[in-house]
């Protein structure tokens, strides 16, 4: 809010490089329609922090920013920036600076941008590209979405197996262009499959009449170009790839994936659990408030139409309510402390699925624990609201009523926090679905239904 | 439960080599004793593959295994195994399989290996390693716990910045020892302060005479050992690094981090990230069913305590509920529909705050977002719930009261959603923290209370 804030350039000592004060003296140079003060703003700034700033003020900034600047906007701005704007920021841009951005991208970044576009804009990029890029784009846009196909770059390099590290060495230095970033060179057979990985480090130290394939990494994966993007994530994470080739379903040869891209899709498959489990389906911050108010909707009627289901378990007992009206005060306890207990063991599970560490194997012994945590915790919660509940209503079956509601809505949250996520699994849903709302349906259900059942029986 | 399941090695197509065929056939091998069967079924199984069997299997087989199979565990092994059993792997480890293990290490795993680890442990592992090692892994665990110094690799490869890349090749082809695994050369300046990174790749395809300087990368990062870990992981995801420098508090190199670790440190925050929203503390699958409940009690219990809060709440109405026994019927509903909403906005906000999307600059405009989705969502629910609610029981004003309660509950969702874990954050503690139990206190005490005094001034 200050008017003129001076960002020296060795001040800009923070390590986002995007700190506040200047996205403050961005938007004052905006509004005071300097360009040359914009300029001189984002200049410093990487890529990555000028799409997040991009994200982070009002359209109309935007489209007042990107008006005194769009001629800067280059591919890799384009292609960091989140795609619940992107449309918008493509649409801004002069058709000409839109073309150089494109160009200057390797053909994976391309296809990551045009996937979230609508057709005219698609075809804009398309007839930007040169044809040899352009047949390579279209070329991955065929593989399905979020496959491997999509996700690698096709500019590999690689070697037959019989080589040397001198022969290897020759041809990368002959080698008219080389992808910007690769750390490998792929060892291939004469059908052109991959056998084998020789990372740099090692043809550099290594004596030139040295075999290639004597050098090759012990830890060697190929990745279908079908594959699902999330497997392909896990599988760098769990076996510390940097770089694996991609294969047709023949086994050939199609193109390489990088860790820098496997651990983006960790970070996006993350994000998605977290907001599944909380009943939110995609969404970025940028989003309006009428799309925010859109997208968190259907859970809450999901949530509503549960919750009814749970006031219609309350309804069959009103008699008892209206009798000892301690149990409405005491009643919400139960079902809160059952559904803690069910989303906590969810949690574990959707976990534990994500990382491939619940299997068939242990499941019995996971199931088991669950359930004897569950009655455990049951058990000591019981007590301890039993003692408050007596000495709260003066009924000593009171507190033996919320005691063994108690105990049997524990195990009844441990049963559903684990078996609802597993059962999704199963059947080829993502078990992170098993958001919230779904699970404590469970809960409150069992939870109203055992306190006030046993209240009707014990103390009527 | 099968009996012999023959696995031909041909036949493990799986990708992730862990099938529960295979771990069904390990583990009849380990009951019959047959120590040749179980070293052929485990043989072709990755260091990671292996550090998963061990954690899917219980307590008793572990050591059976361990047993018959010790001297094939290796360093990369002990590094992957889950810090949950580590310990107990270890203390079944003989002596000398231990020390051969460990000294294979780099100094950064050693580390990992050596943080969790008792005192005792620890000086067997110490005592295990080289005189030069022992003092590198000294050296780095006097750095504090999670941050970049614990994470580094001391092992780093550097150039004077005004070598040519002939020399550069000339110096990696003579070096006796390269670090394992290296993505960079790293310029430094006569001081060893890193002044740029140049990639293996252009190194091998630049000219001789190239001066290093001028093929260095433009995204170039340092990293100060005393930086927290987490935002190692977001400024390797953020900028697309692939490995970083480490510097000390006078900007000299003392180290280098790679992506792989970083993308296993995002992997583990995320885990945190999902276990706290839901109230469960640290943990892992292959934990007893005793130490699960422990972990999982405490959240449990500030939950009753704040159940108990929302009872207390109720309690002030009983004179309503005795006369309108359809209120206590219709209440959990108000309260669930308020805990879900804020459930939904605490995700966002916690997901925004730890890819810091949520700063300073946008926080006004997300809070006002929040609060307009929060009432717009607040007046659908309200209408849908009261005209339900009317004709269930009859009276138009019932519709009226528990409408007008779930607006107000539905904007202190969206308040409290968004401020708890923002007030947390700005206090200097993880806004997942912020776990249900937290939040939905608001959504319980405002969604009764709202509820029961409406309708007790407005249907008495």
């Amino acid at each position: 809010m200050a008017d003129n804030i001076d960002i020296a350039e060795g001040q800009a000592e923070d390590l986002h490089g995007l700190d506040s004060r200047r996205v403050e003296a961005i938007r004052d140079a905006v509004e005071a329609g300097d360009s040359a003060r914009v300029s001189e703003l984002m200049e410093p700034l990487p890529a990555a922090d000028i799409a997040d700033l991009l994200e982070q003020i009002s359209s109309a900034q935007r489209r007042d920013l990107l008006h005194l600047w769009s001629g800067e906007i280059d591919g890799e701005i384009l292609s960091e920036i989140d795609e619940s704007i992107r449309e918008e920021v493509i649409e801004n841009l002069p058709r000409k600076v839109l073309t150089d951005a494109v160009r200057e991208l390797d053909t994976d970044d391309v296809v990551d941008i045009l996937e979230d576009l609508e057709e005219p804009q698609q075809e804009i990029i398309l007839g930007a590209l040169e044809i040899a890029d352009r047949v390579a784009v279209e070329q991955a846009m065929s593989y399905p979405e979020n496959s491997a196909g999509r996700l690698m770059q096709r500019e590999t390099v690689a070697a037959p197996e019989h080589w040397t590290v001198g022969e290897a060495i020759d041809y990368l230095r002959s080698a008219e262009v080389l992808p910007d970033q690769f750390y490998h060179v792929i060892l291939v057979d004469p059908r052109m499959h991959p056998v084998g990985n020789v990372t740099l480090g090692r043809i550099l130290s290594a004596k030139s009449e040295t075999r290639m394939r004597d050098i090759a990494e012990e830890m060697f994966r190929t990745i279908r170009a079908t594959e699902q993007e999330s497997e392909v994530a896990y599988l760098f994470n769990q076996y510390h790839l940097i770089s694996a080739p991609v294969v047709d379903g023949s086994d050939r040869l199609v193109g390489v994936i990088t860790i820098d891209d496997a651990m983006n899709v960790l970070d996006e498959e993350h994000e998605e659990d977290i907001l599944r489990l909380a009943g939110v389906g995609e969404g970025s911050l940028s989003d309006s408030w009428i799309e925010t108010a859109k997208q968190r909707f259907p859970w809450l009627f999901v949530n509503l139409l549960t919750a009814i289901l749970a006031s219609g378990v309350i309804s069959l007992f009103e008699g008892t309510i209206e009798k000892i009206v301690a149990v409405a005060v005491l009643m919400p306890i139960v079902a809160s402390q059952g559904g803690n207990a069910a989303t906590q063991g969810l949690a574990v599970a959707v976990r534990a699925l994500a990382t491939k560490n619940l299997t068939q194997s242990n499941v019995w012994r996971v199931i088991w624990r669950e359930i004897a945590q569950g009655v455990a915790n049951g058990l000591a919660f019981a007590v301890m609201i039993g003692v408050i509940s007596y000495f709260w209503f003066g009924q000593p079956m009171m507190g033996v009523v919320i005691g063994m509601a108690m105990i049997i809505n524990m195990f009844a949250a441990a049963v559903a926090g684990l078996l609802i996520p597993l059962g999704l699994e199963k059947m080829g849903f993502d078990p992170a679905l098993a958001s919230g709302a779904f699970v404590t349906t469970v809960t409150d259900v069992v939870g109203f239904f055992a306190f006030l059942s046993l209240a009707e029986v014990i103390l009527l």
